[in-house]
């Protein structure tokens, strides 16, 4: 979810990079060189110097070739609240999305009302806006479309229909799909469903 | 530690305002129009409009009034580096202190390691620079300082001695302490500890 913000930034900017792929269970030593504090990915790696976690990343990108595709608002205020709402779903959704991947019984139904009621907020603040950040993708669409790679999971795992629960939210999603930033980056749902499910129900939910 | 962020930029700017005190258990109808979502302080109310969060709220005082007292750098690879040391501050700070607050026995123990770890991390950055910002106080000064009214709390709580394990952090914070925008916001350390410790060990450590 947090390293595709940074690849659908760049590609916004149509800035050309090295993408490289870590082992999370067997860390580079490149990663532990550039981000030694959080030892986490994503990082950006410009001129030689790292840039660390993936919202400030993103902001990053933004002012440094801010001659193109806009990412946060120009207004102060409205950059707040864009700020605001990123961080919303980064500790929301992120989260919330935990529980009901991760949990089974009272707890998971606690998890799965609460998921749904973070997505209905989300929803609540899109209004009838065609991306959250107006007329065009900003920040917070970017912030907020990667997990939908993982919809499908959620819906398996949590027995959940999200369309029918936050139908402007899916309706959002697939416009946000039909930008080739957005579409190119992130992994087709069913895949991500097979690859992962298997590993999260033998790491979370075994009988 | 997060609502004295906001003033601490507020009088560094110079800029006049009006504070109103919550009171957390039973919240003021205002609180709850202006922040719906969190339903937390601080918040800003500017033009009949409300920011949220905290280091949110900072950044847009530092953008709003732009042409006094500068808290972020304007480089933007600075800029991001004191994004990432004032979210350190946040999500680290804040969750160890805690734990040497609310618990006790080997858990305490744990957690008095892990927050003076997080403490020497912070002062290895800080290094010989007089404040986190360089030679003038900046945004992770900021994000920092306001714990430091806890400092005494967290020795005897934690029966540690944080000059004797980081002497470079406490020279920082004396330094802090000699602005105006801050001495002036900041309670005495013994006032906080005498006020909050009393009804902390009775949450947490009871017998």
């Amino acid at each position: 979810m947090f390293g595709m913000r940074v690849r659908i930034a760049l590609a916004e900017k149509g800035i050309k990079y090295e993408y490289k792929e870590e082992d999370l269970k067997n860390k580079s030593p490149l990663l532990l060189e550039m981000n030694p504090i959080k030892k986490q990915i994503p990082v950006l790696i410009h001129n030689g110097k790292p840039v660390c976690e993936s919202l400030i990343i993103v902001q990053y990108i933004d002012e440094v070739w801010n001659d193109k595709s806009p990412l946060l608002p120009s207004d102060p205020y409205q950059r707040a609240q864009a700020r605001f709402w990123a961080d919303f779903v980064d500790k929301k959704v992120f989260g919330d999305a935990q529980k009901v991947c991760s949990t089974k019984g009272e707890e998971q139904e606690a998890g799965k009302k609460e998921f749904l009621e973070t997505l209905k907020t989300l929803e609540v603040e899109l209004g009838d806006k065609p991306y959250f950040g107006g007329e065009t993708f900003g920040y917070v669409d970017l912030s907020f479309i990667t997990f939908y790679s993982w919809f499908h999971a959620y819906e398996v795992l949590g027995n959940i229909n999200i369309e029918a629960e936050c139908p402007k939210i899916i309706a959002w999603a697939k416009r946000c799909m039909q930008k080739e930033a957005v579409a190119k980056t992130l992994p087709d749902q069913k895949k991500v469903y097979e690859e992962h499910v298997a590993r999260l129900r033998k790491m979370f939910v075994s009988e």
